[in-house]
């Protein structure tokens, strides 16, 4: 088969190599449909995640269908048209009993394992471990470019950003970052009756996106406003928002975040951070705060895809450029460039 | 009467002033029997707080009877048998309605007035504002020395430690810091089904005190441990606590407590810390942390109340020392060199 194949930092070739094999009776093999390529993607090309080593191939998204099982998968059968999820999860060890199958323990307490421990999506098939569990059915009406955005990014913004930020009816909520991933914070805090969605970005295009995925307001930092000032005008009582989603990863994202929250209030790190942040505990010890980080779970794929054949949310928001298997260059190229290519989530597909 | 009034950092005296008289229809005077020192006190004291000036009279923590009270008292009135807690509160604005009482906006957003805004306990009488939601009626049994824990140090470890770190049933508690709120955080904890709580301190006094509240585990800091090493170890599967409870207030404390938690696992800031901590998020965006902080609300003092009635929890154990009105020097000084007096909590008594 072809593949897309790391072969070390900056380098990677659309290549020929071994088709997979079922390796434990568990495993499924899915013919990859459509694909996408995640920000994570973007920093294994550049070296940043050094436990991806030259060979693997990338990606850990897609919709496909299963050709193959292995003897104990009870679940999936030949000929499912499937989400494959970013997260493998061997369903039994206590960290996956908890619904904290980020951390599963059985696969070494990482579930993050496609193009990165293992073989990953963006390649006409893949092996997919504990196939069960990490394959989800995709129901008649939602597309597959509906459901690539449901192996990582919708769940993601979901679980991390909304769920983790406790956001609920009535709250204001700011978003600091508008990539795909406060995207689909948005997306969702605003499905989840928050009252106000406050979009933080520098990014024109995305931030006129954002106001598509359904904030309310947008503040560009490229306009000499004092964010944290206007985050808390905007605020039920000027004492700050209710939740902060850090969506980007820095340390001054992550200050905004915690600058902007009221006392009592929550503040969701989406962001992967590449350097430690200063938290001001002299200041924030009496404000009753809670920070929350975390890998995703994507235990919420099941409620989400209810939620697009209900139509209360439209991922197919997030894909504004397509491309096949042959132009795997042009689509990196595209979506590392994309707040100038006004691109969001690209969708690469078999043809 | 007589007060312990503040004169300036270092300087305090048992003086004579006036009477503290209602000011608003739902305030109430206080006799007060017993009050004690908190570490907020000796703060205070350094003038580490400089919202407390001349004149103040100091103390948030007391039990008393009600010798008068507003038109506008419904619940309170002459005669009852008191704790005073040390969050005052309106009840009515949207903070003391969700419970956040520490954030009470009618008195400008900080609960904690008494011996900081306003005058405090450490006094023959005090005035107490809005005397039905501040005032605890002692039950029957219950002593005026379990009382006057009941104030500040109970509610606060486990307010902000035990609830906030969201212990259950089966979980490994480390306590960081083994003063008087680490210990309430310690009885607390282990009253809430933990199934083991690891005291870390460099004190053995206090560390043998940790056992009596019910500490599992001890850790002197000052014995060559490894101490992230050895709280993994003692966790249920190598990995880390389940939850950290932060009872120092320094950089290092916080960062103990970090390391040494699981993945999905909590980290209670119940230290009043005087400088940022470094968060090292470039390590623990993925870890499904949950951080943490706060100011007292003091709303379980009832649920609390009926533990040492039904003798679930004794906090009798904190009072080391007594004093009389007369020898408040002398209990401050006994308090300040806690660790070395082997003091926990100094009861002072109008004798």
């Amino acid at each position: 088969m072809k593949a897309l194949v790391y072969r070390g930092p900056g380098k990677k070739a659309w290549e020929t190599v071994p088709d997979p094999a079922l390796k434990d009776p568990t495993d499924a093999i899915v013919k990859v449909e459509t694909t996408t390529i995640c920000g994570t993607d973007l920093h294994i090309l550049k070296g940043d995640v050094p436990a991806v080593t030259d060979g693997r191939i990338l990606g850990h998204e897609g919709v496909g269908v299963i050709t193959e099982v292995g003897s104990e998968c009870a679940k999936v059968k030949v000929g499912d048209r499937v989400i494959i999820s970013c997260v493998s999860k061997c369903g039994t060890c206590s960290y996956c009993r908890e619904g904290l199958t980020s951390h599963c323990q059985t696969l070494g307490g990482i579930g993050w394992i496609f193009g990165h421990l293992i073989d990953g999506t963006q390649a006409e098939y893949v092996r997919v471990p504990f196939a069960d569990n990490g394959l989800i059915p995709l129901p008649e009406g939602v597309t597959a470019e509906q459901g690539t955005m449901l192996s990582d990014i919708l769940p993601t913004g979901y679980e991390i950003g909304v769920l983790n930020g406790a956001v609920k009816k009535g709250d204001v909520v700011a978003v600091i970052g508008t990539g795909p991933v406060g995207l689909a914070a948005i997306m969702t805090a605003r499905n989840s009756g928050a009252s106000k969605v406050i979009a933080v970005d520098g990014n024109k295009f995305r931030l006129e996106a954002a106001r598509d995925f359904g904030a309310t307001d947008t503040l560009d930092v490229n306009e000499g406003h004092d964010v944290v000032e206007e985050l808390k005008k905007l605020s039920s009582d000027g004492l700050g928002v209710d939740v902060s989603i850090e969506a980007v990863g820095i340390p001054a994202t992550f200050g905004t975040a915690l600058d902007a929250v009221r006392p009592g209030g929550h503040v969701a790190n989406v962001g992967v951070h590449g350097e430690p942040v200063q938290f001001p505990l002299e200041r924030d010890w009496i404000n009753n705060l809670t920070i929350t980080t975390g890998l995703v779970n994507a235990t919420t794929a099941p409620q989400l895809l209810e939620q697009i054949t209900s139509g209360e949310i439209a991922p197919e928001k997030f894909v504004t450029h397509h491309f096949t298997f042959d132009q795997f260059d042009e689509a990196y190229d595209t979506f590392s460039r994309a707040a100038d290519e006004s691109a969001l989530k690209v969708i690469i597909s078999a043809g």
